[in-house]
């Protein structure tokens, strides 16, 4: 399929770039590296070879949620936005921006988000899952109250929050403890950001901004496999729920996500995501430079789905989402 | 659809009912209260009704996996295998038995596995997850190689072993720390469940016990969903594994697992679990007494299958895999 | 769900009941007799216990299309669609019309589709399949010549034509002869409306009017499971194809046809019908009288897809389509 | 896959030729023709290039169907199975037999069943559709009286028999005329088939013959669409049926027949089929020559159905049907 929008796709400031270092032999991190590093050159000749019209830039993970001082997380991710907006610039026809955003401090993240969109152009935010805030071992979610006032920013200025995966400290998740190979892609990424996803849904978040229009990459993280046990359990019960959101999980999950294929290359998984959340909020990505964009491209453009849900996924939710004409 | 089998079908003893206690209002605990202690009598009816010949019954969790003291962990389980027997006895034509074991005490567990299946006639056994052992903050989850004697035992003793769930001890999974909602059936138990399935097959213990077969319930605690993930993240880097195991991860859950619909009544995600694992290693089973039979059977004897999936999902695996006749 | 919207959905005035009258014992034709003629009571109870606001009316089969007298049958077109406008308008809230159309003389089809559209509000055609005309045994299907003036009419009223099924002629389908119980909607009924739909697409209709919009019954009447054999036999041979329109058979069915859920409630088919059409193109339908309201109705409400698609082929597709608000 | 067994896999006697010849332009003739005459040699690579261990040969179509006259017939029919065993033969390890059967004569083709079977060694048999017999305008179907010894012998005998397709003759099938695009695997196989097949269920031949196996190609002749409305149709009117056999025709459907992937290479239908008839009675086939054994291949082995039906599929449920070892 021609014209497709990708939009979990990565790069890396030169700063940035060992976050995404991992435990990799020199000869893939090389290729990493140079793969990250490459806007305008090496990306865009795969987007050519692979019919992606367009991609939404974001900085590569954790980086500014990693960084415990508030001052220099404010810092990177400003820099981060105005050199993306520069690099977007150069090829407005191909290129988007999604924010990078210090959540550390979430009324400078508001400030941020509101420039990135009104004099940066920038279509939504990415962030990759909690901020350590202070020190290293502390943590922070969203569904705080202290980030009501954030999402409200966000949801009047009508653009997504993608809310990208990182991995648990450690100290926080032993069950992975000694078991490390289980962390990032393989497992610990879905676990972790499924349920802060679940956490902001359960707070009310949507009841208060319901407009608030969240991305979940990796074809939901797990989510629309559950879905139906997390709002089903123990029915005969008949329940009121403990969480303090008015209405069933489901319910939020069906009108305020969005859910993207980058890294989960798997129709019966993009089915049973169908079968969960409607074909109109599933969207095409490839989690490049992590993924490959032919891997991604070529399964989509080959799964066994309509063409009509194809030129969806493939293009018209997202600009519909995004604005993009 | 007549002559099912279940095999997720829980009761207790009046000492182990606290387990299952919650924070359930009362009218709620009055019922399932009821519903734990009676095998004999509503649990027919409602096999009658609902068309189950069969139940393999279990005890409630987590129980035994909860007591820190080996000893009084040893002499619960003898005991309630030792009435479980009396009670499959009864009713032999419809009932067959799970073992409980004692696996803060491998050789102990081993022992009490082979005394279950030759003297009582059980025909596998259930263990609600990681059992805390010595001190309610120890746990240890059964991937060790302190465990491979037992495990080489279940294997010899050609019997399934059911790894049903139970909840993370919150100091050690602080994600869900104030916001206990998500724990149990709604999310808890099946990331706990999962990632213990998963440590034990990274941790090589079926090329050591090749023909050592699992179930789990609630359609595969979403392994299904991801399972394609956890073998192509990253697929370009053709990274060599992390951990033991000789092949990919779902080499071993498609050879080695096998699933349950406890719990987990929605097409989607059967047919998810139908193309990852296969039609002939899922099992009808109900959860009893937490979901109702008939919210489990309704569901399955009208859900959008072939009839020939049907009678080997709703009794012929069942058969095959317990040689029931 | 409710606010349905159900569009193969019939009536008969009582000189056409006689074509409804098969072989059918008395107790069955007492009451689907009551049924055809009602409109305006036991059908709105159906609709209001069923959830369907709306339903678009259309006379019995075969009716007009088997009249071989053209002047009688413009005569009982001309009074069925009176009689139609007359009943919608008394609950314009519940009930649309679509036009019968005597098919015999294409030129004053053409013209009484017109004054159905403009003067009497019909929001499109349903037609029985082929008219037989002059003597009974002359048939004419509606992929010659001498109908494209009355498609490029259909055209610019910018109203869908739904082609319903009829019994092929006998004599003309020698494999049913001695096998009558595979007539109507047991089997002929598909294969014949299939095959006219395939004549149509492949005369070039739909090369000569491009925005021309038809509507299957019945979940597109076998031809969503067989599209892609249609255009892939023999593939590697790289035939040019021996018909007139200059695309793929496929990619016509993809742009000018929708697809009913008319007494095909089977989701598997459903499912396929999606993969082939896209769910933009399935409405929910009946086919009362001769299917229940219920029998629909609830597996419909049921069915194993998002609500997401559920709105969409239960409601909106139907609104946008029809342009009702 | 490895070590698939295909089904519909066709070749030609130098006689049959013409039979295959069609009005294919002179470049596909070549082709076709040269692999219609070869089995040693471009067969065994294709199949060894594309996973295929086993292939069950059979004569192209109609060839003996076609012949009028009973004698030349049934010469022509030993003549080609003492041809095919001889070829098979020589790679035991890669070819097995289907007879070609003169219906004309059935008790001629009872005989001829038994020698190919005792004698021959073959598996089964592969006839195209109806007979003609006399002359070239009288067609025999195989649901009548006259050939239930025949099909009585092909039960005792305890292997398969597979309807293949053949085209109606033009006068029996109007609808057909001027549109002879729609001839062959295009449309009119698939009709003429499914009907036969439901004639023959109809006419209660697996009443008296209840083991009797039949095999259908092209994932099923679209019947596995269409089998829930075949028993379904008008069930609030709950008629008994007026065919004569004693059930619904989807239970001799699931019980007595088995499909082939043959030229439907499309995993909606296959999941469709598989929904319908349950995965154990669906087998791989290409249908080469007409079809290319790559195309099947490529499609089977990466479409998204779990390794343990692809297994089933692709090898064992033929192993089992056909008692291959
Ligand atoms: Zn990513
Ligand atoms: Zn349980
Ligand atoms: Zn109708
Ligand atoms: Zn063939």
């Amino acid at each position: 399929m021609q014209g497709k929008i990708a939009l979990e796709e990565h790069f890396a400031l030169p700063e940035t770039l060992e976050d995404s270092r991992g435990f990799f032999p020199d000869t893939i991190w090389d290729e990493l590296r140079a793969r990250l590093l490459d806007i305008q050159d090496r990306r865009l000749r795969e987007m050519d070879e692979n019919g992606i019209e367009l991609m939404i830039l974001s900085l590569n993970a954790p980086t500014i949620q990693a960084i415990a001082d508030p001052a220099a997380a404010r810092e990177l991710a400003r820099r981060a936005n105005d050199y993306l907006a520069e690099e977007v610039a150069k090829r407005p026809d191909r290129f988007r921006g999604f924010a990078a955003l210090p959540l550390q401090d979430p009324a400078f993240a508001a400030e941020e988000m509101e420039r990135c969109v009104r004099d940066l152009g920038f279509v939504g935010a990415l962030v990759n899952g909690f901020s350590q805030v202070g020190d290293e071992a502390t943590v922070t979610y969203y569904d705080g109250a202290e980030y009501r006032p954030f999402w409200r920013t966000v949801e009047a200025l009508g653009v997504p929050f993608y809310l990208h995966p990182r991995n648990p400290l450690l100290p926080h998740a032993r069950i992975f403890q000694g078991h490390e190979w289980l962390m990032g892609p393989t497992w610990a990424f879905g676990q972790e950001t499924a349920v802060h996803a679940l956490r902001l849904i359960g707070s009310g978040l949507f009841d208060d901004c319901p407009k608030l229009q969240f991305i979940l990459g990796h074809m939901g993280e797990g989510l629309p496999f559950s879905m139906w046990r997390i709002d089903n359990r123990n029915r005969w019960m008949d329940l009121p729920p403990t969480y303090r959101a008015r209405r069933l999980i489901g319910d939020y999950f069906r009108e305020n996500f969005h859910l993207t294929t980058s890294g989960n290359f798997r129709t019966p998984a993009l089915a049973d995501a169908i079968a969960e959340i409607g074909v109109d909020r599933i969207m095409f990505s490839t989690d490049w430079p992590f993924e490959n964009v032919d891997h991604a491209a070529n399964w989509f453009d080959a799964a066994e789905i309509s063409d009509a849900d194809r030129r969806k996924i493939g293009r018209d939710n997202a600009r519909a989402l995004f604005g993009i004409e």
